[in-house]
């Protein structure tokens, strides 16, 4: 079953507006086992509207569409699903009592332009809004089934949860297909060397669609599945992890499309392990992460952000001298940032960052993008020198912050 | 001039992803005098990919297409475009120079699939992508000029205002009309107190369209302006943002729709001031927002996150008794952060949080969105203390993070 989407709308033709209503209809869809093949907007103009209806009338066998159903004279979806099947605009006695019953219920008087909402094309049948004032309605034109929903978002996943899914469910009949995302997390790798890791996916398992997405700094692998039975798809999605695992090997920080943040709590909530950070280039965005996850708490004890070398001094006890004789932005200082860091909270891991994020401050020894990742531990320091290439502070701070995460993950998942 | 957008990439089509791509393309042609009439998404599948090209190019004068240029399997745009242009893919020279240069610039090795990336429908032109790796292009269909462009939405962006508008703005010829959109940034209204105070803005600047957009937590006001001569926009603007300024008070924090953060570094820079932050539920937000502004070393000495209460002693010197008598979420131990992070970095401004933004932790006294926060200055120490509704750790982060920087930036600008 094929579907496509169309929502209606000078805010969303005008981009003032994003359209979130077709990514929830289509995650609807899709869930119930329709393939949703192509998305739409424009806006309230009659003749564009007419002959997108009539397009998809031809193309699609369901078709869902959003806005235009108010009482305004903006509002003319009602009237281009009439001309789109050339049909006449009829009373419809059903969505008559609706909408007075509405009006009842929320004490206000009904004004004779809501009474242009009880008017649907000649066959059309109601779909209940059982919030607002609009109902909806269900329309054959062509081949293809349409429902027409009010592009309120509430009103409109109200009226998919209760009439239109379960209409779908019943025009399947026994013929349903189940639909599966899954998602697994990735960094180190560019999106290339990834794919090229996993080129041999589709030969392997041809029945599972893959796609890659840049969610920067991580590539994510993406899993699309389509099937009868959804147990078979999660038995065919642990298979493909397990293989894209052995491909990947570490550069995958999670099978289940997490983020690193969110690994990291698991980890040293498993372990009773602690944490201190001390930052200088990445500015307080590692913590930033850290404490997104609920129950952070637990395991962060305390991070400094230590711009200033007087800072680095008194707060972390990096020696004045190593200062002076290597530079912020050092093995040495990083490492000294780290134990102190460490030693300071009294926490397991002290994980420390200096570096030059840009867009001045870079030298040809230490260009900007250069930073040295630290990380104190039971047993001692280690120290990382990591150059990337960008240009932009945003990215720079971002791709430290993972790095430096991520050198923590790999050593808590040593054996 | 009639425009179409169309976006592809399956997460697209299966509502993973929500397309917020396309409503800045639209923004920013309408903004160019450019008619917006259709949008359109599909997933990557190349007859049906083929067949919107197609469909487009007898309809539209201009198409913005983003998403799959890019190394993997699942990037076919190139490949749809040439067979909806009824052409070979060959090798763009000038676009195998630019993938090249992209890999020696980020320091890696280019591989094979990176190579497909320079192969472009035969006839198109390169769109220069001066941050990714994927470089763009532009080739005629039918009656329509294409622009194809990358998904990722910070190279999208870039080039759409470096190399695209600049195209369209030829093919206007001297037809064109000026538009600007001004932006001023506000904060501590809501969106509908913030309409009301402007309510009278239409009859006062007729000819100047006013936009809202709630930017979490800010609120924009927005001026969207057509005419021949920019001259005489850039006046009208000048006096309307006047006007408006005027009506909002100190909830406008900039005239010219710059950040928070941006705004705070200008005044610090300006006074010669400096400042160290103790952030506690906040979690080193307000340092990493503070740090995305290129030299903010000059003015932040000093910021420390102090989850725990062992950390707020040791490092802010907060006494315990405080901490037992009073609790970490109260205007004393605010108090003492706030003088303890100032004295402790030798600042002019000690700025610290402390609050509950859940999801767990609140109280009947204490619920989640309780924040306090605490500025201390030369002559002082003031806190106050905050309750927001939201139950969402992420918006309450954030929301305390504003309203430090804005309590701050209210000091700051103290006549």
């Amino acid at each position: 079953m094929i579907a496509e989407i169309l929502s209606t709308g000078d805010e969303i033709r005008s981009g003032a507006l994003i359209d979130s209503n077709s990514a929830y209809i289509a995650q609807m869809l899709e869930a119930a086992g329709v393939m949703v093949q192509r998305h739409h907007s424009a806006g309230d103009d009659d003749p564009v509207l007419t002959d997108m209806i009539q397009n998809i009338s031809a193309r699609a066998d369901i078709a869902i569409v959003t806005g235009g159903l108010g009482p305004t004279s903006d509002d003319i979806t009602a009237d281009t699903a009439a001309k789109a099947g050339g049909v006449q605009l009829v009373l419809n006695p059903e969505a008559q009592i609706q909408v007075e019953r509405f009006f009842q219920r929320i004490g206000r008087t009904m004004t004779a332009s809501n009474a242009k909402q009880a008017y649907f094309p000649e066959g059309a049948g109601m779909i209940e809004n059982p919030i607002g004032s609009a109902p909806g309605f269900h329309q054959r034109i062509g081949k293809c089934l349409f429902f027409f929903l009010p592009g309120v978002p509430g009103e409109m996943r109200k009226m998919m949860k209760e009439s239109v899914l379960p209409a779908i469910r019943n025009m399947q009949g026994d013929d349903v297909q189940e639909s599966m995302i899954h998602t697994l997390s990735t960094f180190g790798l560019t999106e290339s060397a990834t794919g090229e890791k996993l080129s041999e996916f589709p030969t392997v398992f041809p029945d599972i669609k893959l796609g890659f997405r840049a969610k920067f700094p991580e590539i994510q692998v993406k899993f699309y599945l389509r099937g009868p039975d959804r147990h078979v798809l999660e038995k065919e999605i642990a298979l493909a992890t397990e293989w894209v695992k052995h491909r990947l090997g570490d550069a995958l920080f999670s099978p289940a499309g997490e983020t690193m943040e969110a690994v990291l709590g698991k980890l040293l909530t498993a372990r009773h392990n602690t944490l201190a950070i001390a930052e200088s280039c990445t500015g307080g965005l590692i913590s930033h992460l850290i404490t997104n996850v609920p129950g952070s708490s637990n395991y962060l004890l305390y991070s400094a952000v230590t711009y200033a070398n007087s800072a680095k001094i008194k707060m972390l006890g990096v020696s004045p001298d190593t200062l002076n004789q290597y530079g912020a932005v050092s093995e040495q200082t990083v490492s000294e940032m780290a134990m102190g860091v460490r030693s300071a909270a009294g926490s397991d891991y002290g994980l420390a960052t200096s570096g030059i994020a840009g867009p001045d401050g870079g030298s040809e020894d230490k260009p900007v993008g250069t930073v040295w990742i630290g990380l104190a531990t039971s047993t001692g320091v280690m120290s990382r020198r990591f150059v990337f290439r960008f240009k932009n502070r945003d990215y720079n701070k971002q791709i430290f912050a993972m790095t430096a995460m991520d050198m923590l993950r790999r050593e808590l998942i040593k054996p």
